[in-house]
């Protein structure tokens, strides 16, 4: 089966990883395609065969269809275009050739990338809002389906998604699009990812489904919900409908505190710290890896994993607590360049925001999957945690079986109004986060581009200036020309902080932004389940009228409704409570150094100033 | 004799001066050339009759030559273009309608404008050392001439120019362009300007010379030394061989300092302040013109004088001094906007930058025209002053005849070496001066424009987010909110003092720059006049040899090359001493405003920082 793909993006290999370079536009034949961890092998027209990022390539229209649809696997995800993220990449490692192949991927980047312009890890168009990708956008509060962007009504799934995928939009958004490709048959081979794939084994690059972030892999609740027989792809009616309820289960109780329902928290709250990480490689080193260490506070002894082991994580904590918790995506998976120092850098950052906010959060913190992931003993516990973990059936909205109210039960049109409410102000946070996410994308292009261009050109021309003066032949000049030199130095100097700072303080108030767009993008997934569940309870009573249900049924949904009701209402209470907490630290952090810079300068040029005489 | 003109550019006509609006391409019929004072009386196309600038019209080729031509007088200098000079007005009142006329003038405007560009005061476009227009590149060390920019070989005169005059570089190389013009008939008329002009009298644009600066009007010390038959047009011989000297002028005595040849500077240095301008008017109002108080150290006697004053003591210095003494020329004159609070503000400023660096100078602030100039009593003392000073003939390069070093006579090697190192030295500042001028500009427009637009927005970021998050209906939200909102206020503030620094600090260091500039753009005129005294000099043996000249005269050239030398290197001496006072004092100032900036923002961040608390 001589199958030919479309080479979509220019790609490099990066020596050593048995990597094929190919170039936008190019037809390539596929040797492979069960490589898995996002990979296929391919051949070009030279003869040369390697590896290529599945995402890198399209089976073009007129060609035979692919072999391997319509089963699921990571064969499915080929075509399925993420734009790869390299703007991150692009920021840091400006002159790096993969950076600028990636530039030249043209409109499909939507980085407004000019050769000169410098880019910011930060992206957030200004149209972003308005366009088709936002998840806002999509709420679908009729639960019987009917949106194009639900996977329900999609049936070829990994042809939706974005046409012109934002890198870092994506990383906000990862229940805005649900397809397919989530069962990947990869992941029982995980711990020593000694599979035969042909002579290739997996790459850093993991599952595909990372690689897909926001693409064809987010394994949202909804496909979970789809695991229960007869359950109606669109709702919550799943648990409000549900006879009985699995015992045993550990609950979850629901408070009522000082500013309404709070979730139960625990006394000394679990910490972690990611750190180390380690290049690793696996058959005779044809293929590396990073392993990250991760130290919980509880244990206080490190643990190793791979970026696809929090993948992994990630994906049972959507499976588990999605309906009811906002479980933000990963760092967004990368495949040109992850080896690089910066990029493992901000990686790292990003992973342990990401562990930082979910161990703060007490439900996930405590659940045993999670405490699995930060506890394991060893390998043996690792796997037959991981397989309990994902024979749970406590996943989707059955979740809401476990929450406990201490309360009582609230009425629809109290249910109603809180959900409406929380949906306008995420909506309007989500909305003014990427305000600060676009003012900041531009602050950080001028103030690594133009500012410091024009501080050192003024640096220059005075210390030009005082070459000129120094060859004047007139005694007395040293002074003025000392000073002007030494002034003209100051400004270079000002030039460098300027060019520096945006690392300094604007990185973490984007990073913060960033993780909450992140956050924000869940919201509506999770909200939605809860007008779903609105919804389904205002039909109750003409379910009654025509025997859909029983009377008693009607009683029971609105309870749980109300369960519902209680459980987003904590959430929200942990969200506000954290959203306060994280901008407050972040403006004080950005405060700060934006102090110590100005004062600085200030004291820099004061010293400038000092070497002048008018005497 | 309907003598038809194209109007060359827009022109608005301000209320109550009998002025016409013209647009650029219209056909005007001139009803009165005789109107003087820059103007010219024209009719459009629908009857309407009014003042339009000279600058403004062009006599088309096609039409037939206009009558005047070839008679002096301010008519000749119909038709020879000097861009108006808008570009301050522009900066100040981007909004004014005769700026925005002037936008529109397009290719001839050296101001690369666009419509949302802030603009600054300060041109000096990168390429302008390398164009034509450089004075440095005219430096005609040929004394026989035929360089083109050189006014003997160009008996045209009004045609020569810049093609695409800089406003503040033409302000900056007045000696660059010489052309005729200079004996404006209307000075004799100067006092009560009540010449019958058909109607009309002069108007504040004074001489015609004076709004063109840069243009026809440039009265160098080569007008000057014209008037003595004989005398060759190109150099310095008038003096050099000249078989006595006139008796009982005022001696310029030059001594020997620690520094080398220094002028005779006086016990205390005379100063004075320009201040107070009124509007005043003529023929009941229907002109008017700006006057300017003047005060000086030595009498504490206010004086008054308009700009045409100004400029004919600018003349008059200019022939007496320029071929020893640079003497920068005014600030620019001004068509348009001329009565606009900012515009008088500006040249005002301009006009005391000029006056106190003349008072600064021995030679000049002691010599009686000067001294007319700040101490007349009365009308009549005046009049008599200004016939005496215009009938002075120790002018051009006689002015060495005035001067007695007191030391040895230099060789001509000597001499010619201080020469080439002055030439060097002068150049080399007037590259350093452009790069400041160029960076400086471009700064201004950033801090005007780009930068505190960001600024804002990144204020009213903080602030929306604010506002987002005083409607979560979460308590205990107000610490947040008001510190998120203080803290874009304070952004704002910020923006607010990027955008008004410039005028606080760069002003001045582009102000002393631009005034060096001018100053810079005196010496190649200046030294010339040197280098073609040492050709002469190097001539002399062959003068002797086909009896040109006596031996004995070959001896007196030698020794008035060196009292030439002497008077160079005495006004080298005096214009290091003050550049080293001005770029300290300049650079003070700008640092200290700078310190202040900085520290005020610190300042303000500082305190919006602690409102911020993550307890």
């Amino acid at each position: 089966m001589a199958l030919k793909a479309q080479v979509l993006y220019d790609f490099t290999a990066e020596p050593g990883n048995n990597e094929l370079t190919v170039k936008e536009g190019e037809t390539v034949t596929i040797t492979n395609q069960n490589i898995g961890g996002g990979w296929i092998e391919a051949q070009n027209s030279r003869g040369e065969v390697g590896l290529v990022p599945e995402d890198y390539i399209e089976f073009s229209k007129a060609l035979p269809s692919f072999p391997g649809a319509g089963t699921s696997g990571p064969a499915l995800s080929v075509g399925n275009v993420a734009s790869p993220d390299l703007s991150f990449f692009d920021a840091y490692a400006p002159t790096s050739a993969p950076a600028q192949n990636q530039v030249d991927t043209g409109g499909l980047s939507p980085q407004p990338d000019t050769p000169d312009t410098p880019v910011s890890p930060y992206l957030s168009s200004p149209d972003e809002a308005s366009n088709g990708n936002d998840p806002w956008s999509v709420w679908n509060t009729d639960p019987s389906g009917g949106s194009n962007n639900n996977w329900a009504s999609n049936p070829e799934g990994t042809q939706t998604g974005k046409n012109a995928p934002d890198p870092w939009g994506s990383h906000g958004h990862p229940q805005a699009y649900q397809g397919p490709g989530a069962e990947d048959d990869e992941w029982d081979d995980d711990w020593d990812d000694m599979k035969s794939t042909g002579g290739y084994v997996e790459s850093e690059s993991g599952d595909s489904g990372a690689m897909q972030r926001g693409g064809a892999h987010a394994t949202s609740m909804k496909i979970s919900l789809n695991k229960f027989p007869g359950f109606s792809k669109s709702g919550p009616e799943l648990y409000l409908l549900c006879k009985q309820f699995a015992k045993g289960k550990d609950k979850l109780p629901i408070y009522t505190g000082e500013v309404g329902p709070v979730w139960s928290y625990p006394e000394s709250q679990l910490d972690c710290i990611v750190a180390d990480p380690k290049k690793g490689s696996k058959m005779y080193g044809l293929k590396s890896y990073i392993e990250y260490q991760i130290t919980p506070s509880n244990t206080n002894r490190p643990v190793n994993h791979r970026y696809k082991h929090f993948d992994w994580l990630y994906e049972r904590l959507l499976d588990k607590f999605g309906s009811a918790i906002p479980i933000p995506s990963l760092p967004d998976k990368q495949v040109t360049g992850r080896f690089e120092e910066e990029f493992i850098k901000m990686r790292m950052e990003r992973l342990q925001g990401w562990m930082t906010r979910m161990c703060r959060h007490p439900v996930v913190s405590s659940s045993e999957v999670f405490q699995l992931f930060l506890t394991y003993k060893d390998e043996k516990d690792w796997k037959m945690g991981k397989r309990k973990a994902e024979k749970d059936e406590t996943v989707g909205v059955m979740i809401f079986s476990t929450i406990e109210p201490e309360a009582p039960d609230l009425d629809l049109i109290e249910v109603e109004q809180k959900c409406d409410q929380f949906s306008r102000f995420t909506k309007a946070m989500d909305d003014g986060v990427k305000e600060i996410l676009t003012v900041g994308h531009e602050h950080w292009k001028r103030c690594t581009g133009p500012l410091p261009k024009e501080y050192q050109r003024i640096g220059k021309a005075f210390q030009n200036l005082s070459t000129v003066f120094t060859s004047s032949g007139y005694q007395g000049e040293s002074t003025l020309t000392d000073a002007l030199t030494a002034a003209g130095k100051t400004y270079e100097d000002i030039a460098q902080m300027v060019a520096e700072q945006p690392k300094k303080d604007l990185h973490f108030l984007m990073e913060t932004n960033n993780e909450y767009k992140g956050l924000l993008g869940c919201f509506p997934d999770t909200i939605g389940v809860h007008k779903a569940a609105i919804d389904k309870v205002k039909e109750a009573d003409k379910l009654v009228a025509t025997s859909k249900i029983a009377p008693q049924d009607k009683v029971t949904m609105g309870k749980r409704a109300s369960t519902m009701s209680y459980a987003l209402q904590a959430e929200m209470n942990h969200f506000h409570s954290n959203r306060i907490y994280d901008y407050n630290r972040v403006m004080q952090l950005y405060l700060e150094e934006q102090v110590k810079f100005y004062e600085t300068i200030a004291a820099k040029l004061r010293q400038a100033h000092s070497q002048f005489t008018t005497m």
